[in-house]
């Protein structure tokens, strides 16, 4: 397996605790030193750029090439970081990958007075950006990875059948998704119509969806492109993944259940994903990874690895209603859950993906499918929270949720470390649902 | 409905029946003036451009912007035509690809003296060109549109099961393919690998597909984008379809059938898609427009139009096995059927895929689903040909074929028209499969 090269307190190390940024409130933050996220802002009428995240602030890697500060170290680093999208800069791979990380890193840390100085010409406030969706999606693919999640789904959609498909211990299940209505963190999205049939009637009619809801994922995007006809193998997929975010896989219930057989879910998906405006590098997450569950039976040679390819992030939906916001309440945590028991990894499903000869393109985005536990609260969609709407969730305001209703904000959030580890926290997924 | 305007008669028909070219060849070919398909080409080294077919002949069409050709009616024809891709000319919409087609069509007509001599220059023979994947895949969806393919396959691979799901008369079910593996004619097919259950066994097995299968299609291309959250409604799906490409959706049917519970088709397709690598844009076809199938039960009203966007297109599949190649025979024809009937018609299609809000974007690609009529041997795949593989078909070198063997040359072909209207024969979709 090629992981990120990185050596652990030597000056590339970028993940050690002990780091400490000088830029203040940086340290403690969930965009600390060691996490330096990627994502695409503008300022201004000024063009789009790539920038990092640290503390309230961004560093504005086109004026750091501008610069002069990637010399040496980043190859066409104007080319790579003065544009609107992260495509580039993933196509690039690993070592420029971690070139720039290391170099950013230097930038940024405290105890560099000169780094310091440089620096800080390229530092932006946050609040003085615009934050634009991250990366140009290819193609994106959604799997069903959550064993809990595959489970309840199997209860509540299809009563009566086996909980899990035959081939679900064997593959991880996916579909392709509609990439062109990826949007970026904020966008509102509009409450999908369609044809539902409604319970007992014999034809479908067309409306508003009734069933709209969340689907907590977490998403990896691709870097270096794959070769059509080949499979990526699984001691190979580090050379592709470029690194991680949060997805809102929005889902239109009554739409999916009528629609699904025997193709799969089309409409009552396709209307809106929501992703992260923040791109988390794998790099960044070396400290936090897990081995992945044990699988009975046994996988196939080609899905096999020994190499750690879980991740142990906490992650929640937060919900605020109309009523929340009049009030001037914070979003209600309706659920939280881990992303380290998922049943099958992102190396798995990339192997998995391209063993028949797929090609990946730079910026694919491979979804986990809903992440859900084994515990009430743990859930990661209102299907399976509210048992299907038959258990409505009671909010703060003193309403009830079965599913999305106009006006509710969906908020999602993931984090890792703590505890004496560095305490990183992913690019927040929000949405504010809107009638047509 | 907006049908691309065009009036009988006059200096603007291009379609009718007394037009002659003075290309040599082209009168009474499958690129005769009445076509005038778009396409891709390189000559020698030079930079990809945009081209039309006519006979045996391409007229480049950043040679004639170059040559103030298109002075006065396209603007910026530079910019649409000197590049490697369809996209810019298809998002420019229907006026310009009108404008575009009359002046081509005046350009290659009989008795147009001064014409002639302009266009001769930018004239070459498809001999000395190289073809490329003609417009770059946004989204790609495929359909399941064909009534007898769905009850065939439904009978096939769901025995016991309803022959059709309860939705089919309700809603052109479809889903989501790669679009990163689409393929202009002419690229091998590495045949897949990838997990299947043999019959009666517990456990999958990883290996190369045994029942590799054709699909033959007609796939629709959006030219300009429709907004985020809102629909195209049918009246004006003619504003978003630029053109069709034939379409083989090459199928894995072992690990299609292993793999698609209950999210549908993956790697069973995702391995290759081949479309041809002329695309004929709609204003060609206007006389093979015929009524869509009368629907029963009536269909819901955003579904609903009176115009007719059937289309009269005939349809074979052809199969060349290595001894055939050897022996210097030509195809066999394997499945001969006609595209007027299928139930969902492309209007139908894109009025659906977006109702729910979902966007399009120029260069999406929607494919039909499997072409298959109701007498033997009008079936457009292998799986339904062949019985799923209990009923081999016997070829002409005395070889029989259940599914594709490695070395096995497909082509697909449509034409329409003939019998005293111009015959036009859309661009071929050829490919050969090959082990990995």
């Amino acid at each position: 397996m090629s992981m990120i090269p990185h050596a652990n307190g030597s000056a590339d190390d970028t993940t050690g605790a002990d780091l400490r940024s000088w830029v203040e409130g940086a340290d403690g933050s969930g965009f600390c030193i060691q996490h330096l996220p990627y994502g695409v802002f503008t300022k201004a009428d000024r063009s789009p750029r790539v920038g990092v995240a640290i503390g309230d602030a961004i560093l504005d890697l086109a004026a750091v090439a501008a610069a002069g500060g990637f010399a040496d170290a980043v190859p066409d680093a104007q080319a790579l970081f003065a544009t609107d999208r992260l495509n580039p800069f993933m196509a690039a791979g690993p070592s420029v990958w971690q070139a720039t990380r290391a170099r950013v890193s230097r930038l940024l840390r405290a105890g560099a007075p000169d780094a310091h100085r440089a620096a800080a010409e390229a530092l932006i406030p946050r609040s003085e950006t615009t934050m634009r969706m991250p990366f140009e999606v290819a193609d994106y693919v959604d799997f069903f990875s959550s064993l809990d999640h595959a489970s309840n789904a199997g209860r509540l959609l299809r009563p009566g059948a086996a909980t899990l498909s035959p081939n679900w211990r064997h593959l991880p299940v996916g579909y392709h998704g509609r990439a062109g209505t990826v949007v970026p963190s904020g966008t509102p999205v509009i409450r999908p119509h369609g044809q539902r049939r409604p319970p007992g009637a014999e034809a479908p009619v067309c409306g508003p969806s009734r069933r709209l809801d969340v689907e907590l994922e977490v998403g990896f995007v691709i870097g270096p492109p794959s070769t059509l006809g080949g499979p990526v193998p699984i001691e190979h997929v580090g050379e592709h993944i470029f690194g991680i975010a949060l997805v809102n896989d929005w889902s239109a219930r009554d739409i999916q259940g009528w629609e699904s057989q025997p193709l799969g879910p089309f409409l009552g998906k396709s209307f809106a994903t929501s992703v992260s405006v923040w791109v988390t590098p794998l790099a960044a997450l070396e400290p936090f990874r897990v081995p992945g569950p044990v699988q009975e039976p046994p996988v196939l040679d080609y899905l096999r690895t020994d190499h750690p390819w879980g991740l142990d992030l906490c992650l929640e939906i937060g919900l605020r209603s109309p009523g929340m916001v009049a009030g001037g309440a914070p979003h209600d945590v309706i659920s939280r859950t881990g992303f380290a028991g998922m049943y099958w990894t992102m190396a798995q499903q990339l192997a998995h993906a391209t063993v028949n000869g797929a090609s990946v393109r730079t910026g694919d985005l491979f979804a986990s499918g809903t992440v859900s536990g084994p515990v009430r609260g743990s859930e990661g969609c209102l299907l399976e929270l509210t048992r299907a709407g038959r258990e409505p969730l009671p909010l703060s305001d003193g309403s009830t949720r079965a599913f999305l209703e106009d006006g509710d904000e969906v908020v999602l959030r993931g984090s890792c470390g703590g505890n004496g580890r560095p305490h990183l926290e992913l690019g927040e997924v929000h949405g504010k649902v809107m009638a047509r």
